[in-house]
């Protein structure tokens, strides 16, 4: 049996109780009166288990049988079935999305929680995750009657949701899709055309209707992304009374994918016999033909982007757990320090636990990250205060292109080490390495690819506000600097580097500006890729030192002989390791930005013939 | 169809006909009357029409397909029977090895010959490889009985070979394996008992017989890899009236793997019936129980790990080729600098091209390393001047391991960026991107691992003939920069770069010295794999610089309007890109040794708990 959950669940508890002002969260109206970090960890123990008992036993079947297609319908791994069925019976899926539920989980603690499912089965996940989402925009923007018929049985996951935007010919440039809506007798109601591909868990046979958001350009709209609308577009046409009809949506195929066999990318044909019709989200194209469906998909397009970000990291680090179990059995060579010892287990050698602690140090860089985007995701939703709510939109606007991006970047490097560690096995499907480089390699480029979210780094959110909320962002690190300086122990020079990489990053941001002033705009795209890593590193450098603080103050209190001593430790690794093996890497990328090197703008298209 | 074969052999010319000198091989005694360098691109263009039409046809079979085991038996895709077949009778296979054969390849030329057939299918080749490697050893080693058994039925083609290195339980740690072999009546027989796995081409159903060179202890030899002995173990026995009987080998079963489906790794049973016998290379252990086999192994693994670079290099050359052919048709998007233009085939965007420049410098940084490892391998056996022929050896020496593990690094990055290019389809198994990156994996693990060639590169080969040997590699790149300084045109910045990475290695050789020295001895390996890269990249920003030089004077030469000032063009970008973006690499893996973080030293296991 090739896969394995070997998920840990440690940090997420320290990031919720130990780190994160989650209590701020917990005293908001929305949960004060059902949650308290007490029941923290209960809860994630519980999930854990699911995850383990529930999901994870789905994920060989998954990537062995995948799904399949014939006459029309995805059916997808049958033992997808039930776990989907418990998940959503049992409170963790799609009702957490209910704003008028009691109970709801709050999203710093959900966040979490569903990187510990995701581990469990990266395959499964979109089956909940892209009901939730859809879910999400109907509430945010539907009226009341698209509310009532469609978001009761969204909620408790009859039916599902799909997210609905790329096209053959449209991937990266939605703006250029095909897909008409044509206004009907029926106000509100338009008959939709066209195709849609690559759709994630765009067809399937465990639920009893799929609502798929369709972004289309009513007839006579403004081209481009402004131009288009959002319809609700159901498989089957929901009627009044709740009866079902068809509703000429067809499932033409699915994807032959590397990895996440067993979730269903389908493509879609609608309206082909003249005969589906879909809901239109708030209004209808303006006098000058602009829509509001861009600014609605992106509402469920942001979660997607951090959520990207979470499977990235829930697969790196199960592999790299899976990679440690391994090494604590697997017997092979000597110590170079002790070549007359005997053989030892890998997990002795260097290179072993280079590729542990790199694992180790990176995944919890992500996840910190990752959960200051959960936390953003509570304050501006249900902080009282406006001026707060608005700085935390500000803030998890900052940070989505790199909480997609950089985990999915690092995945790629993540399991090839954690399968490099294995030998020859870890080329073997019959160990769990293997698969966990198949599957995240999606991530870099759907939800708009890892360029794209670069170019809206530094091409956007940069200039944001005039700046000023990147600026506040860079601000937050300089402070725990200033703050800290010469304050944590052993850490002097860590700090160090943390400064001299945030000083670099001013200099990417000056050296980017000179060159976009002086005809040299095409280093901007040249580099963007780069810059974005430079700015996780920074940002991540300085998410991972705050919390080596706490853990530094934590082991002088507890001792070594507490059981929770190298859980700690440990904390202080990371920290040790990735400022001072990864963070250098800002003022190294720094340099290349500065050299400028115009091969790449400059290099004609003939080159590449050889 | 997935698989698409897009090679280019323009690179290969250049090498070959305007770069390496080979007219000084092509004089040697053992080619003088059979080659020119006339006669190359009429050679080259008749390997490329064969790649393209006899091996490239078999790839999508050998990957969907893949190799089945049945009642002890591996079978090999179908297809590949005809195209083995067609190799070996056209003179491009095994007979290439044989000394007394005329007009056998130099082995500069099929070299390269061998990587563009290696790029038509990368999981064909080892049928011929495995089997061309084993010959040579029998070659060099065997007695004249031996060699009149086994060679030309070898060379022909009718049989195959192996090497069988890897059991169960010793993989990278080949001294500690358990294979045995006992003396019998008969002088030079032995009766042989074991289990081996990973054994490339170790099982097959297109030729008669597979002579196996078995790795295995003489019992009551010495323990450890000095104690092993080197053993000719046919499948099938081979009597002296050329018949076969029965030999105790049992294949019992092949792996899954995450790539290379086609070629078949085998798992193996020797002598469980007691009746396994196998001809001894070489002489029995001497008095100290000191055995000849592990340097009669080596003499094939050297080649190997040449062979793991090319195979590297030709899955990633390959992949963005297809990448480049892809990008030149698919629309998508407007230009940065010009956003109100129309849309753009997505090989205009910066990204993308940055992506294809990074391909096409890297590959060709491998490649002109690699040819010359191919050059010194001509140099050191067939130079009349055996001061010569040394030297020849000693600079193979020492490039060997950059040969094996820098292409084989780089593929698993180079191959994601040629996927990330086509989008969502390069995630799909119908695009040619997807199965690059699966067979690609093995390469950086396979042969001794790339932790194994980074220690064989700072413990062994840096120490080699009291340093002598690699400080005159080093000493090749710092005349090349004393001769050039100020004279290359338009590269005064590049050379520049070479220099202060130059004078950056000797940093790294310093402080690696320094830790060893002063009981940080941990470090050596915790630093092996990054300084193994900065080494390959120092290495081969001098190569690319030097055929710029010469790319230049011929563009100069031959003006803009000549059909082949283009791919000199391309020349003098890869040495821009790669000199400027890749180059810097070297310093700035100088300074993280010199930062000469302790944590992978002291981390304790402990700590991998979480």
């Amino acid at each position: 049996m090739a896969y394995k959950y070997s998920y840990k669940t440690r940090d997420i508890k320290f990031i919720l109780k130990e780190w994160l002002p989650v209590d701020e969260i917990l005293a908001y109206d929305r949960y004060k009166d059902y949650y308290t970090k007490d029941d923290f960890d209960t809860i994630i123990d519980q999930v854990h288990k699911i995850a383990a008992e529930v999901i994870a036993p789905t994920a060989e079947e998954g990537d062995t049988v995948g799904v399949r297609f014939e006459n029309g319908q995805a059916y997808i791994p049958p033992s997808f079935h039930a776990a989907y069925r418990f998940i959503q019976d049992n409170g963790w899926g799609t009702s957490n999305v209910d704003e008028n539920a009691e109970g709801a989980l709050p999203h710093v603690l959900n966040g979490l929680l569903l990187e510990i499912q995701a581990a469990a089965n990266p395959a499964f996940m979109p089956y909940v995750g892209a009901g939730s989402g859809a879910a999400a925009v109907i509430q945010l923007f539907g009226n009341e009657e698209q509310k009532k018929r469609f978001l009761p049985k969204m909620f408790d996951g009859t039916w599902s949701g799909t997210m609905c935007l790329t096209e053959p010919t449209a991937g990266s440039d939605v703006g250029d899709l095909l897909s008409k809506a044509y206004p009907t007798d029926q106000p509100g109601i338009y008959k939709l055309k066209g195709q849609k591909i690559f759709i994630t868990a765009g067809d399937r046979d465990d639920v009893e209707n799929i609502i798929h958001l369709y972004l289309a350009r009513v007839e006579g709209a403004a081209p481009g992304t402004k131009g288009l609308s959002l319809f609700i577009m159901p498989k089957y046409w929901v009627n009044e009374d709740g009866t079902l009809e068809d509703n000429d949506v067809q499932c033409v195929g699915v994807e032959h994918k590397l990895g996440l066999k067993g979730s269903a990318t389908a493509a879609l044909v609608v309206g082909e016999n003249n005969n589906c019709r879909g809901w239109l989200l708030g209004d209808p194209p303006d006098e000058n033909g602009i829509g509001q469906g861009i600014a609605q998909m992106f509402h469920m397009m942001n979660e997607a982007r951090v959520d990207t970000g979470r499977l990235s990291t829930a697969v790196a680090a199960n592999a790299y757990w899976n990679a440690v179990e391994y090494g604590r059995e697997r017997v092979q060579g000597r110590l170079l320090t002790d070549p007359k010892g005997g053989r030892v287990t890998i997990n002795k050698h260097e290179d072993v636990k280079r590729m542990y602690l790199l694992n180790k140090a990176t995944t919890e860089a992500c996840r910190a990250m990752l959960a200051k985007a959960y936390y953003y995701e509570d304050v501006r939703i249900y902080d009282p205060d406006p001026a707060r709510r608005d700085w935390a939109q500000r803030m998890l606007d900052m940070i989505t292109p790199l909480c997609k991006a950089y985990p999915s970047d690092e995945a790629w490097i993540l399991t090839a080490e954690s399968l490099q560690s294995y030998g020859g096995y870890g080329y073997c499907e019959d160990y769990p390495a293997a698969s966990a480089t198949r599957d995240c390699k999606i991530w870099s480029i759907w939800e708009g690819t890892n360029f794209i979210q670069s170019m809206d780094l530094i091409g956007r959110k940069w200039r944001q506000n005039k700046g000023q909320d990147f600026a506040n962002l860079l601000k937050e690190i300089a402070d725990f600097i200033a703050e800290n300086k010469g304050k944590i122990e052993g850490f002097e020079r860590e700090l160090e580097h943390l400064e001299k990489a945030l000083h670099a990053y001013y200099e990417i941001q000056g050296t980017i500006l000179q060159y976009v002033t002086t005809g040299k705009v095409g280093l901007m795209p040249t580099f963007a890729r780069r810059i974005l890593t430079a700015t996780a590193q920074l940002y991540c450098g300085y998410l991972l030192l705050d919390q080596a603080k706490i853990a530094l103050k934590r082991m002088a209190e507890l001792g070594k002989d507490h059981y929770d001593y190298n859980f700690y430790l440990g904390k202080v690794f990371s920290a040790r390791y990735y400022l001072n093996n990864t963070v250098p890497n800002v003022w190294h990328i720094a340099e290349i930005i500065k050299i400028g090197d115009m091969s790449v703008v400059e290099a004609p298209d003939e080159i590449f013939d050889y």
